[in-house]
């Protein structure tokens, strides 16, 4: 129980976890240090190293705040966030597609009435969205709730702003009608770059990484009896639909903006003539 | 470059990283990117579970202030720093055996005059060091440069203390004299949990794990020509010697408190009978 060296002391951290009375918890704790101790002697860091390790995670932490996750941003720009993602949604093919949550989600965004106007920006290009949750035998989920949120046109979301979270914007949750059919109106969001004046930033530099993001739109679908759904609709189009910084792209979620012939939208909103339109059908897999 | 599935996506976030000009920054990366990912693999965590490790690494770095560093203490109570410092010190068994250097040295110590007494505590079980430091050919190492501090007899260190670093106490530098040796005056320290107020803390408590660390005086040891060596001489008889919580026990730097018989010690300073005495010959490998 003394003397540890490079040999023995893997071992000697796996024993000390065998007092761990939660089996769940143990098993996470015993792969950490397995990983850990595995990585650390792949690498072999210099103690210099090993303090930039420890400085660049005490920085990330120190970056979030109550409108910043830079946690987040780092399991998404190592790819982490898209595999647990992948891990827990092995739906059959007839489901929508998930993609990762992001760290832009606001729990407390309010309920508009469908059709409402979402954004604050009148003077951007104006976008109407039009979609439909099913199940994966086609009937409509009445009454869905839909949350989506996305960012303006100079690809900021709200809570990116000087206000944080008093004044949200381009942010809504809305209840799908009986015919399980959601609208609103909004505007068209930019590709942008993640948020890189921290520390991930640094990291994507350090690795000669481009910080964008495709530009999407969020939803987070859900209703009792169904799987809950976190996707993205990414235009079709964008610059970094092949090198997204987080990896989230799938072909499936990709869609081409419509734009409005006449003076209604194909759902019968009222409309401007050549208004963008993102329409997408959305498919909730049975609760497992 | 798009539809990343569990079976694809280390490898795209492996390309991602071919822009990265720095070969050992593009080597630790890449390490991390298959590490973090076959950990991932392994645990398969839930949605919930990713958010709990997001949230423990970002509580962590918030714990962290100038006089707290809990990733320090992540990194110790994972015998990762103890892993760390055996890659880095392969000597030969002829130097002093190193350990971790621990969350609580503090850089800008204060230098002490040989014989000083470094500690405000008057109350306490007195102590008497004398160490002395050689090189691997038992010859003095004239002016080292000895860093040396510990906790108090409850167990905290000063800067655990509400005044923090504007009180610095049982912490000091001094310089070796001609014959390599050193001397000064503290008191014995306690055993102690380390700081267990925090998500390390409660890291350890759903791991079934005591915090606590055997009695010990730290030492971080340098002069030109040598390799710096950072270490603790831990006291024998303690209760932690065999479940030390950061893995830092090494029999060689265990050592007996002596009691001083009569008026001087063996150093010759002048000595209460009965006060304790820690005797320690500290040896530095020649620079590599």
């Amino acid at each position: 129980m003394r003397n540890f060296n490079e040999d023995n002391i893997t071992q000697a951290v796996l024993d000390r976890l065998s007092g761990c009375s939660n089996s769940r918890t143990r098993r996470i704790s015993e792969a950490l240090v397995r990983h850990l101790h595995a990585f650390i002697k792949e690498i072999e860091p210099t103690e210099a190293e090993w303090a930039v390790a420890i400085d660049f995670l005490t920085k990330t932490g120190q970056m979030c705040s109550d409108t910043r996750q830079e946690f987040i941003l780092l399991s998404d720009t190592l790819g982490a966030s898209m595999l647990v993602d992948a891990i827990n949604h092995r739906f059959d093919g007839e489901s929508t597609q998930t993609t990762v949550l992001g760290p832009f989600y606001v729990e407390e965004a309010r309920d508009f009435p469908l059709g409402a106007n979402i954004s604050s920006e009148s003077g951007d290009e104006p976008l109407i969205v039009e979609g439909s949750v099913k199940d994966s035998r086609g009937n409509p989920i009445s009454g869905a709730l839909i949350e989506t949120w996305h960012a303006d046109n100079r690809g900021f979301y709200d809570v990116q702003r000087d206000t944080g979270k008093s004044a949200l914007d381009m942010r809504a949750r809305f209840h799908a009608d009986e015919t399980g059919r959601f609208w609103y109106r909004s505007i068209v969001p930019a590709a942008y770059p993640i948020p890189n004046d921290g520390p991930v930033g640094k990291m994507l530099d350090a690795q000669g990484r481009h910080p964008y993001r495709p530009a999407h739109v969020h939803f987070k679908l859900s209703a009792p009896g169904f799987e809950t759904i976190v996707t993205h609709v990414f235009l079709d189009g964008d610059h970094y639909l092949d090198s997204d910084v987080v990896f989230g792209v799938k072909d499936a979620l990709i869609k081409k903006l419509g734009k409005i012939d006449g003076h209604t939208s194909p759902g019968g909103q009222e409309a401007t003539p050549g208004t963008s339109l993102l329409e997408y059908v959305f498919v909730l897999p049975d609760k497992r």
